[in-house]
């Protein structure tokens, strides 16, 4: 492991971090359980399950159980056997882990239950003295495993424990935006743990350690490269790269991850020399058919390509006169054969608009480009849908896309990386913003039909569906910089797991997983996460508007920092009011985009939700909001709120010096103050530039310039 | 010479073309008049004139004269002699060229009154059918050289010339902000000429032709290197790379143009390893010593020290507690025994301004940083003055700085390359800019104390000014990317010749000399140039309030691009009005740094000149013009118009088509159409700003947004 290289960085370990179980009046008990681990399974899988319940055990117990690898039912591969196991496996208490096909004592365990666990699912169940995790697949049990470790380390009591989990998203999947020149697009934690100068260039011990994050919140895919494959990312298909890019496969496959490949469409002419990458071509056709074999060659669980075409300059399919469906099908007849996957994004529309031209309405793009190809996709294609209409703003209504397919599976993308959410020099925890998303009732049909229930494919019967993500780390020694962003990495995996977590729950778990079991801690921990997204809102666009921040980096407040430019993200500001009018009567029309009663909602003035006004309706700044304020004093009131808020964040981190491991503290503090500073810029660029168009005077007679 | 590499690009040759002489009737009378070229003197100085002068006159005449280099007076330096000069310097007609004291003929034929040439002037006189150049120096013949060709050029009659000419400034300096990396420090015209991959490495022909545009229009100075010095730059005062920039300085001599060096203050810490760079510090003033003795020895006739000093983040004196006075006079007292300058800018202001703080005025700073030190510094130091008080912006008072030092040598800044002005893809000839600023009278020693007479040293009785200016070529074949802002480099060495000449003299100069004799486009493209300034004005930031450009690249609109930033430039538009106040009685005071009357018309705004009425004063959106218009009314006129003039610019060229050079004119051409779609732009997002604060319509109701 390469924990070495970030000694006395207790960041470096995160949820992973196994901290000794003192607040348990039981441990001592406890540990007596785990005085042996125990499995009939030999595969690497299972190993890295042991493995790893073996350092969690060792860790939080301060005694390491013995290991006994054995066969129960039948001889290993090689007809070799182990010893038989020694008498502790019936002595005192200790871990069975293992699927049911190689542990007969599983079997006799859980009996007849286990049929509903599904591939990846997993049970854990307490008898005589022994803990049982058990499943239909090695990555089962390595699920469950972590599953107990996560139990134990957030003081669970380990005694009767009765667990049936099973993920409900099949596709769980990480998007790293890396590229080869050791960039990340949207990174703020360091350069790539993947690329350096040009090449692929890996510490297989750090891969490993992230493949242990991810698979301990049950991430089983991850696309590794950019969306935006660049000249060389182009060539991953091909044999320059293939040899080292199965090597991060073979790491990653032992966690149960599947590793896709972000392609360029225009590959065939850019790598393959041909004249052209026209989907219905018979030489592109055969040509990505043939990198197929080459990948699945080198990766036989290949997962498959992320696609992002037509999209923001990238080629695709319209160069050809063709569609969506043409290109994604032609690359999904490559992958079908070798059961790969095409994961096509839906981040399509005009990047070229004019600003002058107040018609075209980016928000309606994906759905505009989308909805007319339902039913036209094959079954190995996915289309990748982002959260809200436009970027991953802080605050955006649901896309209205998801669910109104009914043919055609979908997975919401969402973006760990806090791109416009403070880039991880501002606290954000975004878990409370996806739950939103994903709790969301679309009426795709009837009212039973929340977004989560769309992308795990039970609304619309999909055989697949899931989530996607953008990721939050680099090779900054805490993974996020930002050491409290490392709860989006895990949220996110969390919940892609189990949607019904609660995103407080969640900060819980991996509050007490990272800093242990402090209550003082954890509460203070949770406290600031859950505080977070809506203190970041309140200090940035006001009222879903979204954007004004600078141009390119995304960072700071620029008001009109996109008002003339051509991405088609304006808020119209004048001297009378703000706010884009998004409704069918006088607008767009985007409003009519959604499906039953929220059409109506977010049409009319009176029963738009207030947090998404300034989305859907352009109105004076004198208007009353539901709270009761005017659109102006609700500015400035945000605005000095936030800011205020912000600077008690540092102080209520602040309050955990010593508590805290140093490193992680100090990483921290320094951004807290950085946040605190940040956030009066935001209020005063805010409040002045409203003050200055609006000329109403603050009711408070605060201080705006 | 490297024309080969630029074989077909007529630009190359810029206004050294020498177009054949076909509208002048008396051609070939002329043509017999330059059978021969001859000179006693043998130096390269004046070799490169009678070089210069056989291809003019051969490529004006289609004839090559003979050359003859002879002694007259004595042998030469090696005792060995040109056989006699052959009869063809008595038959016929030709040119004599050189220095009085190699020239017997030339002595007789000047007689007394060249005493008040000095060491750069030249006369020219026909007598007896031979034109005489002479000199005291061979530079001065060089410019005569140089001078003669223009006449014949730009359709003078060589009969019967009768010319004496001197340089009214004695400092006629180019600034390159190159770095060693091959980029330029706003530059719009290519990669450097001098660097490339972090080296020095330069086409000693394209360092030749470069010194013989500067030459030919009399500049005798050229600092090398960006004046923000880089790590690497900062080491160019030492072995390093001294011997490489001698060869360089080896090219620039022979035409007359000493060589400067930017340096970096903090040198003798990051290049000598001192502890400290105090201007006070006994090994500092050592070490810099030093650097001046391995200058010398490698460039005896180094220039000097051109420094930017406690500026936009660069180091300075003021770390150590030490003034201005103290870091310049340091570096003087190091340079001056082998006859060095130091030039010290004075662009000082706070780069890390409060938005929000009013009090702090930006264009107060270099007033308020240096008129304190006037007569401290050494009689080898020159502070070096940027035209306007901010930074080159299309509109600027006069520095007030400018004259008001008495006992301090001042040159003027000014900014050939165009950042604010439309980056060499705009049409902005920047000579009468230039001139308004040399004509402003600064009342420094009652009313007849214009700019022109303060940097030439007359007004304050100063041996030393001149003028300084930033270059705006690079490696593109045509030297300035936009064909025609050949003109501005060659306007800014004449100007600083001869501050008399007009802006459109020189326009009509430029235009034949690149161009050739035809009226049509001389007429067209001197038009072009002469209202290419007030038209760039027209549709950019109103009245004088300056900037509304895009952050860091500075090109395009964005009217609070820099509205709160750091940089201390902004607008204050709100609902009501506009404009910076910048009187004594209720603004920052910058008014009352003016002398005698100027500080009352500034401060009044009833005698404010409209055009500079926004950088004084905050007026509401009605406040009247003495134009009669109000200024909101002004500000979508005049926006208007320019975007209109704009496109007339492109129908003016077009009508060139077939009569200047196809690559002169397809590179204009292109320049044209993106000037005219870009002067929209800036006329829509200008108006479109006002409108959404002020909220009053247009008179014409023309589209607004």
């Amino acid at each position: 492991m390469s924990e070495q290289q970030h000694e006395g960085q207790a960041g470096y370990r995160a949820w992973l971090a196994y901290h000794p179980r003192v607040d348990s009046a039981t441990s001592k008990e406890d540990s007596l359980r785990y005085g042996w681990i125990a499995s009939g399974d030999r595969d690497d899988t299972v190993r890295a399950a042991i493995s790893e319940l073996a350092e969690g055990i060792g860790a939080m117990y301060s005694e390491l159980p013995e290991i006994h690898v054995f066969p129960t039912d039948a001889a290993g591969e090689n007809g070799a056997r182990d010893p038989e196991p020694d008498t502790a496996i019936g002595v005192g208490t200790g871990i069975l882990v293992g699927t049911f096909a190689a542990n007969e004592r599983l079997r006799d365990i859980f009996g007849v239950e286990v049929a509903e666990l599904g591939r990846e699912g997993f049970a854990i169940r307490t008898r005589e003295g022994a803990t049982a995790i058990g499943a239909h697949t090695p990555v089962g049990a390595l699920y469950g495993a972590f599953h107990l470790l996560r139990l134990l380390a957030t003081g669970a009591d380990p005694s009767g424990l009765e667990v049936i989990e099973r993920p409900a998203n099949k596709l769980r999947m990480m998007n790293q935006w890396d590229n080869i020149d050791g960039s990340i697009e949207r990174g703020y934690a360091g350069p790539s743990i993947f690329y350096k100068n040009d090449a692929i260039d890996f510490d297989p011990a750090r891969i490993r350690d992230y493949a242990r994050l991810l698979a301990s919140t049950g991430i089983n895919a991850i696309s590794i490269n950019n969306v935006n494959a660049h000249r060389l990312e182009s060539r991953f298909v091909t044999e320059d790269y293939l040899p080292r890019i199965a090597e991060l496969a073979d790491i990653f496959r032992v966690y149960g991850i599947r590793l896709l490949l972000s392609i360029n469409f225009a590959a065939p002419i850019e790598v393959g020399g041909l004249p052209t990458a026209d989907p219905l071509d018979a030489d592109v056709k055969r040509w990505w058919r043939d990198r197929a074999a080459d990948i699945y060659a080198a990766i036989p669980d290949f997962g498959g390509f992320l696609v992002k075409a037509d999209s923001e300059n990238r080629p695709g399919p319209f160069t050809y006169g063709r569609g969506h469906a043409e290109g994604a099908n032609m690359l999904a007849e490559a992958l079908e054969e070798h059961g790969g996957l095409v994961v096509w994004r839906c981040f399509v529309y005009n990047c070229k608009q004019d600003w002058r031209d107040r018609k075209t309405d980016r928000a309606r793009a994906a759905y505009d480009h989308f909805l007319p190809l339902d039913g036209a996709f094959h079954d190995n294609v996915v289309l990748q849908i982002k959260n809200g209409p436009m970027d991953f703003q802080v605050r955006e209504p649901v896309s209205p896309l998801l669910g109104a397919m009914e043919r055609t599976n979908q997975v919401v993308e969402f973006q760990i990386t806090q791109e416009y959410t403070g880039q991880q020099r501002h606290l954000c925890y975004l878990v409370p913003q996806w739950k939103a998303v994903l709790d969301f009732e679309t009426y795709a049909k009837g009212n039973a039909s929340p977004v989560k229930r769309v992308v795990d494919g039970s609304v619309h019967d999909r055989a697949l569906g899931g989530f996607a993500a953008v990721s939050n780390i680099g090779a900054d020694a805490n993974w996020t910089g930002h050491p409290l962003a490392q709860a989006n990495l895990y949220g996110y995996g969390r919940l892609a797991w189990n949607p019904e977590l609660s995103a407080e729950a969640i900060a819980e778990e991996w509050a007490l997983q990272t800093f242990g079991a402090s209550r003082q801690v954890t509460d203070a921990v949770v406290g600031m996460l859950m505080d977070s997204l809506d203190i970041y809102e309140s200090y940035t666009a006001p009222l879903g508007v979204g954007w004004m921040v600078n141009p390119n980096h995304h960072y700071g407040p620029n008001v009109d920092g996109y008002e003339y430019d051509k991405w088609g993200t304006y808020h119209f500001a004048d001297r009378d009011g703000v706010g884009v009018d998004r409704t069918v009567l006088t607008g767009t029309g985007y409003a009519g985009q959604y499906m039953g009663p929220n059409a109506g909602m977010y049409e009319s003035l009176a029963e738009c939700p207030d947090e998404l006004l300034l989305f859907f309706h352009h109105v004076p700044y004198g208007h009353r909001l539901k709270s009761g304020r005017t659109v102006i004093q609700h500015i400035y009131d945000t605005h000095f709120d936030g800011a205020r808020r912000t600077e008690e964040l540092t102080r209520r981190w602040a309050s955990l010096e010593g508590l805290v491991a140093a490193d992680v503290y100090d990483a921290a503090l320094a951004r807290f103050h950085e946040q605190a500073e940040h956030a009066k810029e935001w209020r005063d660029r805010i409040n002045t530039y409203f003050y200055r168009k609006s000329g109403v005077p603050d009711e408070q007679k605060r201080a705006i310039y």
